[in-house]
């Protein structure tokens, strides 16, 4: 709810379009919730008003940052002020928050989230061996904080196969065994990659993995997952990670 | 509420401090009410960050406009692009509209607002001679309008004497005749200056008022209205009036 007070905290959602985003009604139902005077609001803004949103951002002092969607992602960390190596390799950010000297700061969640909700599960990543299916910025995104976890090989795969080699490279960075194909018998399984009819693993290795994962939030119970249950691996759908990934983004934006 | 939709239409309102405006949940308990997918947003703007805001909101697809309060009111008329002759005299507005081809027109509505409160009241300006306390924007912008509604004459007072000056100076191109000095008998009387213990013209004149009004809304009885109703004349509360400026704002931005 818009109470109106000064005080309330406004964080925009800019995308254009915006209507796919989950995000807004999500907050403020977790903002009322935990009583929290803040709210997220979708604004569709095109590409040539994202220089003069930034700059006014700057300067609100009820806005402590604001969230992304297409198109922005990419000229965002152009615009911003502080960029963490997560940023610098994957070229994309999705939150931006202000610090108190007014610069800005952006970030992606990706990861953070993906690795949050596969701890809570019970799946700890250090020395695990990772394959990712998909090699976008969530795909990058995960790749990046597994390695922060003490992950100790990435095995990265794309049905487009030069998006993986280029993620491979601009990965080496991170010093951790990096392999392209297709993901082995007990490799953790993270699908990266939009919702498909099957599951992007086949079920031989599926059933070998200690933890599975899935990016897709639409169907919430997709064929991977379904498959992973059926052979007893922990499951980690989507949804969870959206809300592991979220929270930390309200931490990002000094809502949590 | 934050529906999230995209086709959820977003009005900011900006001010410096924006803790005394009552239009975001006064606007969003009526969006609500009339079921239109609408929400007024506050937002906290220091001046520096006006030229961006107004900048990026000719870009954003949801955003039919803004409103604002101090300090924003001046600075705006040179940052939009059509101007009515009533923010031309005053040199200051409040609500900001954009046009179809993405131009942004600003305008008052103070004075329309009392028009209409008086009209539906009963009192029609037409020949009438008007009395008004404070030279202030929304005594100038009240001035304008019920020159517009064809009132005789404008009897202009301020307990600032060269603002009233200044003001009948500015006025001069309505072609209508304008006494600098105190409110007569017969004349139809409008305070547009701040709250005071007492009523700011004397009671022998407001017995002789065909209607009087207040642009105070704190209290919302005032001495002035309070002598009106003991002589029974038409009495218009601020309220009243900011009710009509209300719609006449939403309306402007093609939200009523």
């Amino acid at each position: 709810m818009i109470s109106g007070r000064t005080t309330q905290v406004v964080v925009p959602m800019i995308g254009d379009p915006v209507a796919q985003a989950a995000t807004p009604p999500l907050w403020n139902a977790h903002f009322q919730g935990q009583g929290i005077d803040a709210v997220c609001v979708p604004v569709h803004l095109p590409a040539a008003g994202l220089v003069s949103f930034v700059e006014w951002v700057r300067h609100a002092r009820n806005v402590p940052g604001f969230l992304t969607t297409v198109p922005h992602k990419a000229a965002l960390p152009g615009l911003c002020d502080h960029l963490d190596d997560e940023v610098h390799v994957l070229g994309v950010a999705n939150t931006v928050a202000k610090r108190p000297d007014g610069t800005l700061a952006c970030a992606m969640f990706d990861g953070r989230g993906m690795v949050a909700a596969l701890k809570a599960a019970g799946c700890d990543l250090a020395a695990a061996s990772v394959a990712i299916c998909g090699a976008g910025a969530a795909g990058a995104s995960i790749a990046v904080q597994a390695a922060r976890q003490g992950a100790r090989r990435l095995r990265l795969f794309d049905l487009h196969a030069p998006a993986a080699v280029r993620l491979a490279e601009r990965l080496g960075y991170l010093g951790v065994e990096i392999e392209l194909g297709r993901a082995q018998p007990g490799d953790v399984l993270v699908n990266a990659a939009p919702a498909g009819s099957a599951s992007p693993f086949p079920e031989e290795i599926v059933a070998t993995a200690p933890a599975v994962a899935d990016c897709v939030t639409e169907p919430e119970e997709t064929p991977l997952l379904h498959l992973a249950r059926a052979h007893g691996c922990i499951a980690v759908p989507g949804r969870e990670m959206a809300a592991h990934q979220a929270a930390l983004m309200r931490a990002f934006l000094g809502l949590e």
